[in-house]
């Protein structure tokens, strides 16, 4: 790369706003340590005169990022669009394509397209860089592919969304319901304004599942169905409940070779309130990963905002200054082999299920009988009566037991007219 | 780089054999993902013919490494004998400027003559490395060189002694002595057998702390005689006491720049037991960095034993093989400029006091007018009779004061005759 580096960033949001003040006011820091003088020659966003918390120089303003290739040198591209297609794949492409190099914060795409793009960006001999699409300000990415490299990994999870993670522990803290707790995140900027489903529903944790298992096993990006559940329907009486019981909820992403065999999941977990994941509160992320020979490794940050996302995306635009040209996910995409899956009903854990009950007797051996013929053994009943309506809540621990038992065990629960509702159901952590 | 890359292993202790023989299983591997073949054309220890865990090829043995240089064509050599200076240094020097490689897990050799080895190194244009030289398997090395470099970094502290650690955890657990849980570490092979004293003094972590440092601050590494306490003073006592406090004592390695200048600093502290860093145990490693605009980040691993050293020492490898000459500090040697290093009489803390006194009348305000007159506020008094022997053991603790002034306060206590010891003090992290 010659010493004059040009830049371009197209999505001036939230992350590409603060990524292009970053860029200015650390251009001779960035100097200074990797010897090469940038310059931004190029930004994109769909409106020009929109009120953004830095000014924009509007000379290199394009309402179109694809003219950006028509008119100018660029040497590396920031991606800040964020979409899982449309203009941030052909944003992308086309730059790889022009050998430009890419960074992207962008998890959706690289989940989905990821194995493609590595592809061209290997075939076009640049680089595609996206640290800042897991955990933030984490650099779990780098610590997959460089600092752990030669370990054998045999599992990663953690806590991937500060969103979620933000509103587990303030519905905790305050007792709070979901919805209130969820306009408190909007209010601080944890949560998108106008569609927090991606964050809620587990789809963006789950996004980044995905790529921490391609690079954790050299293995391409898995395209199969999963377990994904969000904590929409987390209950602030779960909380309490858990609380009791010494454990505390949290969405967990999961990957993990079982039996030789990949397996992903997204869901809120029962964990200890002792435990190291249990404490790991508020807009904090967390990635565990177990390899061989290193054993555990625990890497925490913010996970979340301009300023960590900010920091990832740096570390990825040093780390193409410096020079030389890596495999997107650490090794060539031709030596990445796809993976067998698990199938999910054979996924096993202990379970937390809450009904909610008229109180008459009956009921509570009506569930019990059930849980006996299929073979679930139960670890710990609660029931706790709610006298003034006739009501109870019977929460029940059991020992573990198939995704596929569980499910064919509980669905007979929705056409009992004592059981008010379909039970809620949380897995423990194993 | 070639294809064919040749390795030379110097030292075959409990580090140097093991990488020996992982280096033999992962060949293929590291083929696969590097696509660099690597030999094993030499290999050096005093002893030929010790018994070792895994056998050696006899054939390319050299008692003397230095004859290596003569005779083979070397790519990338492994220093591994763990001196500050002597053959480590002169096998390093010499591989460097014969524009060889080195990789280490040395930081006695890097803590002490790092600067002038990097500089060597960037003059031939080859690569110092050195990922193992602290907290074992964490790559925190390649995270602050990479994945935090343009953060401006303020502070990094952490258990940087898994030792120590384990020793620590141990009496806690056990309610055992120094002196037996030791042992005990020797028998499981935590501590070195023969001299154990680099780890439990401090020096060993010290010696991280200042690597540290020059990484975070790209300042050169700082020569400054500082507070380096050890744990060979911890009593059991003093576990007890803290333990009812709800405290826990863990030996801290910190480095920060406080009003602008730098302090390095290893003693045990009193954490809560409900942080993060209180609950860090037995020969788990932890590094917590503060950083702009990143945040806290936070690593935790295995930071000992010759696996997690192996797998930093192949990181290594691997960054090595997939070219590039990097700089061994991230920036260049020449941009580093020397720290200003604070005064260490300004170090403020809370301290933790246990005085062992006969239990007579006016002892205690003989104390703490002594405190008044240096206007150390107390937080906190415990005293505990002792009565039989007519003795009590005071445990005082006081709010923050400099060094100097603590010093100063507590010189007298030296010539007391009522005051049956210099009084143990802990301080308390802030």
């Amino acid at each position: 790369m010659n010493k004059f580096v040009n830049i371009a960033i197209v999505g001036l949001g939230q992350v590409g706003i603060y990524l292009y003040n970053e860029l200015k006011i650390k251009k001779k820091d960035i100097e200074i340590k990797t010897g090469k003088k940038i310059q931004i020659v190029a930004i994109s966003a769909r409106n020009k005169n929109k009120k953004r918390k830095f000014n924009i120089d509007k000379k290199i303003f394009y309402s179109n990022p694809l003219n950006i290739f028509k008119e100018k040198h660029v040497d590396i591209l920031f991606e800040c669009v964020g979409l899982s297609d449309g203009i941030s794949k052909k944003v992308t492409e086309n730059a790889l394509k022009k050998k430009i190099n890419v960074i992207t914060p962008n998890k959706t795409l690289i989940a989905k397209h990821g194995d493609y793009l590595a592809k061209l960006a290997e075939k076009h001999n640049v680089n595609l860089e996206f640290e800042a699409s897991v955990a933030g300000g984490i650099p779990i990415i780098k610590t997959i592919k460089d600092g752990l490299f030669t370990n054998k990994i045999n599992k990663v999870y953690g806590i991937l969304n500060g969103t979620t993670n933000y509103i587990l522990t303030e519905m905790e803290k305050t007792g709070e319901t979901f919805d209130n707790v969820l306009k408190k995140a909007q209010q601080l900027g944890y949560a998108e304004p106008g569609n927090p489903k991606l964050d809620l529903n587990g789809f963006d944790a789950f996004a980044k599942v995905r790529i921490l298992s391609a690079l954790s096993y050299n293995s391409l990006i898995s395209k199969k169905k999963c377990i994904m559940e969000g904590i929409e329907n987390i209950d602030v009486k779960d909380i309490k409940i858990a609380n009791q019981l010494n454990l505390r909820i949290k969405l967990l992403g999961i990957s993990e070779i079982i039996n030789g065999k990949l397996f992903e999941t997204v869901h809120p977990c029962l964990v200890g309130k002792n435990t190291y994941i249990g404490n790991v509160n508020g807009v904090m992320n967390a990635v565990i990963t177990h390899g061989k020979p290193v054993g555990e490794t625990i890497l925490q940050g913010e996970g979340a905002g301009p300023g960590p996302t900010s920091s990832s995306l740096l570390s990825d635009l040093v780390s193409i200054l410096r020079g030389g040209i890596k495999n997107p996910f650490g090794i060539s995409s031709n030596k990445r082999k796809k993976a067998q899956v698990l199938n999910n009903n054979l996924y096993t854990n202990s379970l937390y299920l809450r009904f909610e009950v008229n109180d008459k007797s009956g009921v509570l051996s009506n569930i019990t009988n059930r849980f006996a013929k299929f073979k679930i053994s139960i670890k710990r009943i609660i029931q706790t009566p709610d006298k003034k309506n006739k009501k109870a809540t019977i929460v029940i621990i059991t020992h573990k037991t198939t995704e596929i038992n569980a499910r064919n065990c509980l669905s007979i629960f929705k056409k009992n007219k004592n059981i008010l509702k379909f039970p809620t159901l949380i897995r423990l952590y194993n």
